[in-house]
């Protein structure tokens, strides 16, 4: 061990290698209390580094931890005491962007709101867009195929990686920084990577596809009298607005409650007068008509009695001001110790689904605290449930009512967080045996001994 | 060998399975001439069947070559003697229709043109559109990640599938049928048949994602003076349109030339002016603004000199006959015997290309006749060229020509017609030695006899 961590630290230099002390004073994750339990940390600063690094690790039979910027929430980034970590946080940088492909080619360590900046400043748009912007990097929001407030229109991290440089677990360095939109030659090899979690390989360099920057935005925040409403503004602003939607957030009235009333900093824009209250995002492509066209679909929508009440952010203080409230999930915490969820579902069976585990959690606890948010347009829902206990027990016994009627529904334990080592018991609630057993073979096909990210999704 | 084909025989009954003499009466391809090769042909009717007889071919070692509609253009499809065919032919239901969720669940070997009508009839919309729609299979489309005409905003066939069912080469069913636009929950094992060309799985069901019906349909017929007035042009148009650019196809002036003079039925819309023609559609969601818009944007890039004449569609028969004209492809043989390319490269990098592949073609046959055409907007291009031998030799002389630069600009040997047979000596010029070994090592961990569509992509 001791030989293995010289060769490392003789590899990375000054400033590549943290040793014990310094691992200790680092945190385990986002959020947590408890310090990083690593062996060590390793800081590579350049592709060919972390190549031989891993080189070394592997034929050491050694695991490795990869991080990127450790606001993910599954725990998928939380080291153990016997592995090595790999943070890519020394790969910060926007090596190329083309104006006319519209593609940036940045390293894994960039953080989000980095590329967002960038791709403004070039006159584009980078539409990936989530609360932990300016700490995440885009690595690891790759590597967890990451979601956030625009998949309706964009869609996930996914859609938007033209190419990807990875790493595998024995060094081998895959280049395949693509910049092209179609590219069927041969398989479509960065796909394996989006979404495992660092356990296929270790993602070091991304080509990202950049969009036209959006010439309007509009937004606006309604109630909603009922679950059958919501769905028909949500086929109203589809049809009428076609891909220029880009947002249709919807909360439970519990949750608008609790981010519009104090110590929230946000007054409440409507009365709590609704069951559903929804905000709206739609990006346009010209400067003045963009307004009165959507002005003109949300009356058409409160027409057909849809919406039952409407505020429209005309001032980008305004605008930014709706998302501020919508954002505030630091209220979360008024819910006492609580567990949050991240589910997907067939639209259609949404409403049936809340009621029930509403049902369910208020007769296994009466003073249940519990809100839903999420984006429903992407069949994405968020329940948040505190029930006065952050036990094992109590946290096992909530999953099993919010997990155990997915199933049926043919709903997702994940949506956008991922699986870590949070959900790993659940995963075969989402997926088959003969799913499974395919990761497994994956798993077993690109990284034999197991060293990265080992335990993470599944075991191996 | 004679037992196992009793054993098939047996599994599927009547109908189920071709003999020798049944089989010889097929041709072995699109446009072939020359008849069927294989052992026999399969027709399975259900997932269960076709997993039966994988399993038994399995257990066989034997070789099994996967049929869809037949459109392919790289001869992926083409059996040899010593293979047995797997159709899908026979399994063309359309299962299932969420109108709400917006998800439409499909067997392959429903025709694209049947689920393009079926979403129609339903008030909604499937935007995979190629040539071959009324033959073409979607199973095909899926496994071979087709693109077609609308993927500049659309996306490829990638992005419209969010659930398969597939069959391993050993028999086992893996069922996938997601119909969420979100799901996290483990790796996203559809990717890897989606474009894997049928040497991993056989995709047996598809879960697509259906759009909401377009209102309107603009089209119009520009020409334009130069390439960088067409990247002027194609700029103004993705500012000022948005996401409602559906198609920006471009035709060189001798494409346009032989789509539009007799035998071909359609005259020239536009004088031979120009050095570059340009098929422009918008999808709106304004039935009648769309329209307005449509001149305004085109006046715009008019004024500023990116086009230089123009034909607008006011009709669907006149928007009909511009993309009749633009599809006329038979004319492709009055260049004589001739070859298709199918090529992506960076934009920026592909005026050289052309006149540089132009030069070598015309110093080593002065007689040589050749035509551009593509989906500009997605670096997709298909050059044709004709120079009076069909012969392997001169096939082989006019690929080095084509592919040879690709490789320095970062450019694929295939954007949307895959690998197959016909480009497997060419995959390297695209991919790096280890990403091709990591194709093989994926082929042997989930088919370690290589049983399916064996060799097509790369040797096994």
């Amino acid at each position: 061990m001791n030989d293995l961590l010289a060769k490392l630290q003789q590899c990375l230099g000054e400033g590549g290698y943290l040793g014990q002390d310094e691992v200790h004073q680092r945190p385990a994750g986002w959020g947590l209390e408890e310090p990083c339990q690593a062996l060590a940390i390793l800081r590579p600063q350049t592709t060919d580094e972390v190549s031989k690094v891993l080189a070394l690790c592997y034929e050491a039979g050694q695991a490795v931890c990869v991080q990127g910027g450790m606001t993910g929430l599954v725990r998928g980034g939380v080291a153990t005491s016997d592995e090595i970590v790999m943070s890519l946080e020394r790969m910060r940088e926007i090596e190329a962007v083309d104006t006319v492909g519209r593609t940036m080619t940045v390293q894994a360590g960039v953080p989000l709101q980095r590329i967002q900046e960038e791709a403004l400043e070039q006159g584009l748009f980078f539409p990936l867009d989530l609360g932990a912007r300016g700490s995440c990097q885009i690595g690891g929001n790759v590597s967890t195929n990451a979601g956030g407030n625009r998949v309706i229109r964009y869609g996930m991290s996914r859609n938007l990686v033209l190419g990807l440089e990875t790493v595998l677990a024995d060094g081998t360095v895959l280049s395949g920084l693509n910049r092209m939109v179609k590219n069927n030659s041969g398989y479509d090899l960065k796909q394996l990577f989006i979404g495992s979690e660092g356990t296929l390989g270790v993602v070091t360099r991304v080509v990202l596809r950049l969009e036209r920057r959006p010439k309007s935005h509009s937004t606006a925040l309604v109630g909603v009298e009922s679950f059958e409403k919501l769905l028909g503004l949500l086929s109203v602003m589809e049809d009428d607005l076609g891909p220029q939607l880009s947002a249709f957030e919807v909360m439970w009235k519990s949750f608008y409650e609790l981010v519009t009333s104090g110590p929230a900093r946000t007054p409440p824009p409507l009365a709590y007068k609704w069951p559903y209250y929804v905000l709206i995002e739609v990006l346009g492509s010209e400067r003045v008509r963009d307004a009165e066209r959507f002005d003109e679909v949300l009356a058409e929508a409160s027409d057909k009695g849809f919406l039952s009440d409407a505020v429209i952010g005309r001032s980008r203080r305004e605008r930014d001001g709706l998302w501020a409230m919508r954002d505030d999930i630091e209220q979360l915490d008024r819910l006492g110790p609580h567990f949050t969820f991240d589910i997907s579902l067939p639209i259609r069976e949404m409403n049936a689904y809340v009621n029930g585990i509403g049902r369910s959690l208020e007769a296994r606890w009466p003073e249940v605290k519990w809100v839903v948010f999420g984006h429903l347009g992407d069949g994405n829902l968020h329940p948040v449930v505190g029930v006065g206990d952050a036990s094992p027990a109590a946290r096992q016994a909530v999953e099993e009512i919010i997990y155990d009627p997915l199933q049926q529904i043919g709903g997702a334990v994940s949506a956008e967080h991922g699986i870590g080592l949070e959900k790993r018991a659940y995963l075969s609630r989402s997926r088959t045996p003969q799913e499974i057993d395919l990761m497994r073979r994956l798993k077993r096909a690109l990284d034999p001994k197991g060293i990265l990210n080992r335990g993470r999704v599944f075991e191996i």
